[in-house]
């Protein structure tokens, strides 16, 4: 598995040889049992230090891959072979209109915080953020009445631009900050996208299951949608896209290809390509949403923008999902569109903070926006591994979901084709709040799952509401309803 | 004149008196060249501090309406009757399809901070925007992670809401918090205005001259526009609008009614009701644009929101004029069309930043920002006589301006009918910027127009930046281009 942490920095010595325990563990070379060799031989063989290997170790641990015995050392755990849902089969791919019902706007609105139990308590501030409000703070009160009465420049901060450039630089991405334009966030950057490719009653092609935010566009803006199924694990089905693009008008395809919601799927490299040939061939446009693709835990995905040859992939990002929602802050590049994606930015927001992007540009010059990331996916990673457990422990084999290798949530396909909506309203009742299936497509397929998020530590109540969501699917799977 | 200071605290004594002093010269009770009453004649008439007649007469001096002359006391100086330029008059008025040419949004861009000489230097922060900045900064660090994980409230904060609707029951306006939406300025407010009132192709009624940035979002939103007549005193002319929506199928009117840009113009109450009759009568929505209200020098008009009974009138506003540009907040209440004004904000914005939006609730609640516009309404109001002396004393009587009552700007009309485009080129190569009359209509109307901002301190530079506008002036005149 090649490792490529292209756009993080270096892992640390003790992350290095984790990474390695564990491939030998998912590979069977250690099994459930077995009892791993000593501290003393790793320190040999690896030739590090007693306490990195400690630290390897105790990382696995609080991954729940091995288990400290007294005296015996330490012993590997089961692992889970999680089996995802399989891709969805639709019995026709054709354009249709949307229109999102209101009851399901009100569930979309509870369940973009990504959290099931949204009374546990906060989680204390982190020294990296304090670091960031500092440098806004600072940029506030620089120049302050020079800001107060200028707006920001029309394609948004100059030293924000370039070092973002510089971030996708690392990826081997070429992007000038005169090809960038900072938004007020990553929505922002596909309603820039689609008013600067799309006229009303043209066709989209959108992942399915994929983003609300996208069908919610679509349907505000009277665009119709044309769902492709999206792999669980290796997202858009690019031979599907291939022969919906054969058959109709497509004007643009919105695509997740980097640990997508809600599946955290990935698309191979090819499939990348795959996708801009049959662009290239039926001349329309790529909206890439490139928002999860800094969470990497493995790795760090190419932007289907690295592969494009042809000036016609949309790069839209932002900084809400790998630092702060509440920044306001998101990116595009708008390609052969930039100039009038430019004019539409200054007609739907006029402009953006200057201090807090002045501080965001500090943030990131530093070296503390990659420092927080590495902080920050290593806590993803580990937050997906107490899910994964959690769910095998409370629901055992009855359900399958997937095991994302980025991003922020997965994907978890109720037993028995239960309704996740009406799952979704028993659970309310507790303040447990879901994210059902129901949100992510305009049709019915996938009213038996759940988007399920390891954003947030998983506490005793998180737990206690996973197990009390168990109980809900089980009775009902008695009543037989 | 009904100085009804309803919005802002009460007036100072000094500011009172000063005022009945001013309404005396401007009457003519006092003439130029007499010398005023002594100062202690005042305080034995009005029954105030000697110092408090002080700070009066030397407010007015400020502003140029009295001289101090050695041992003879306060002598009366020429008050110009400054003639405001007519009301423009269209060959024809009919619905066109807009088009901006590039070259204009360059200028647009520029004009922007309403600025005549950029590089001037930066005037040191007040002491209320730093508390501004520390109540932001705390709404930062509390609950800090709370806000990075979840995004803002649907409608915006709750806090800010309630403060902005007290905001406007202060001035007798009922907005309940319920009825009002956050948005990422009033910029934003008129995108989600317009989205949720028109299809595209339809007419929509703007003032001319008029802000630009509606003229940009009918071509952006594939809108026609209808351009009625602004008067540069009185505002939208209510009659020619009754001929137009009884000619033409009208879906919308995007008005600003207190001191708009360019013109400073302020609509009388009893217009604003013809207005509502008219777009009840033809069954169309007014886009009201307050932005400006909170900057009037001696009254807050009250918006046509406040006469709205068939609950038509969308309110758009933001604290961008008023307090500061890097805010990036401002709120519309969408009336009948409300709810579907929130499902746009949520699919153009998603959210705005909470720290923000809770420092500024913080703000207000503390009675900083009533302090903080009396502050700047007395600023403002200095600032425009500075300009209109300046004005005055370097172009003489042969051009004519507008002396608005509050806002930031005034409109000029050029001697001659001298291009203002052709100006601005030549002013620019000494860094001036003007901004050309040509911006605010579709037409060519008002191409001997300037917009001239008092929002910045006439400082030296200024001052030497306006009079080589002049001398250019004069220079075409004699050449007779």
């Amino acid at each position: 598995m090649g490792t490529e942490s292209v756009m993080n920095e270096q892992p640390l010595k003790y992350q290095v040889i984790a990474k390695k325990i564990e491939a030998d563990i998912r590979s069977g070379v250690y099994r459930a049992g077995d009892k791993l060799p000593s501290i003393r031989h790793w320190v040999t063989e690896l030739q590090v230090a007693k306490n990195t290997v400690i630290n390897a170790l105790q990382q696995l641990e609080r991954r729940s891959l091995v288990e400290a015995r007294p005296k015996s050392g330490f012993i590997v755990k089961r692992v889970p072979n999680y089996t995802p849902p399989p891709s969805p089969v639709f019995g026709s791919i054709q354009p249709t209109s949307i229109s999102i019902p209101d009851l399901l706007r009100e569930v979309i609105a509870r369940g973009a915080a990504f959290d099931i139990k949204p009374d546990e308590p906060n989680v204390p501030e982190h020294n990296l953020m304090s670091r960031l409000y500092r440098h806004i703070n600072r940029a506030m009160r620089t120049q302050s009445s020079r800001k107060t009465l200028y707006y920001d420049e029309p394609m948004g901060h100059e030293q924000l631009r370039e070092q973002i450039s510089r971030h996708y630089a690392r990826l081997g991405l070429t992007l000038p900050e005169t090809d960038l334009c900072i938004t007020a966030g990553c929505q922002h950057a596909l309603l820039l996208s689609l008013m600067a490719t799309c006229q009303p009653g043209d066709n989209v092609v959108i992942e399915s299951p994929g983003f609300y935010g996208a069908i919610q566009l679509l349907d505000e803006l009277g665009l119709n949608a044309i769902e492709v199924p999206c792999h669980s694990v290796s997202g858009l089905d690019v031979e599907l896209l291939a022969k919906v693009a054969a058959e109709y008008n497509v004007t643009a395809c919105v695509v997740t290809p980097a640990f997508s919601t809600p599946t955290g799927a990935c698309m191979p490299d090819d499939a990348k390509s795959q996708l801009l040939a049959i662009a290239d061939k039926h001349d329309f446009a790529v909206i890439e949403d490139d928002i999860y693709g800094d969470l990497g835990f493995q790795f760090r995905p190419r932007p289907i923008k690295y592969f494009d040859k042809t000036n016609r992939v949309i790069l839209c990002s932002s900084f809400s999902k790998s630092l702060s929602r509440d920044l306001r802050t998101g990116w595009i590049a708008g390609a052969r569109w930039q100039k009038k994606i430019q004019r539409l930015k200054l007609v739907t927001q006029l402009a953006g903070s200057q201090a807090v992007q002045a501080g965001l540009a500090e943030f990131m010059a530093s070296g503390d926006y990659a420092r927080w990331l590495k902080y920050r996916i290593a806590q993803l990673e580990l937050q997906r591994d107490e899910l994964a457990n959690t769910l095998d422990s409370t629901f055992g084999t009855s359900c399958r979901f997937t095991y994302p290798l980025g991003g922020l949530s997965l994907w978890l396909e109720l037993p028995g084709q239960m309704d996740s909506l009406r799952l979704y309203h028993q659970a309310l009742q507790s303040n447990t709040v879901l994210t059902p299936g129901a949100l992510f497509s305009s049709h019915n397929d996938f009213d038996h799952f759940l988007r399920l998020s390891f954003c947030h530590p998983m506490t005793k109540g998180r737990r206690e509401a996973i197990a009390k969501v168990s109980k809900l699917v089980h009775q009902s799977k008695f009543k037989g309803t």
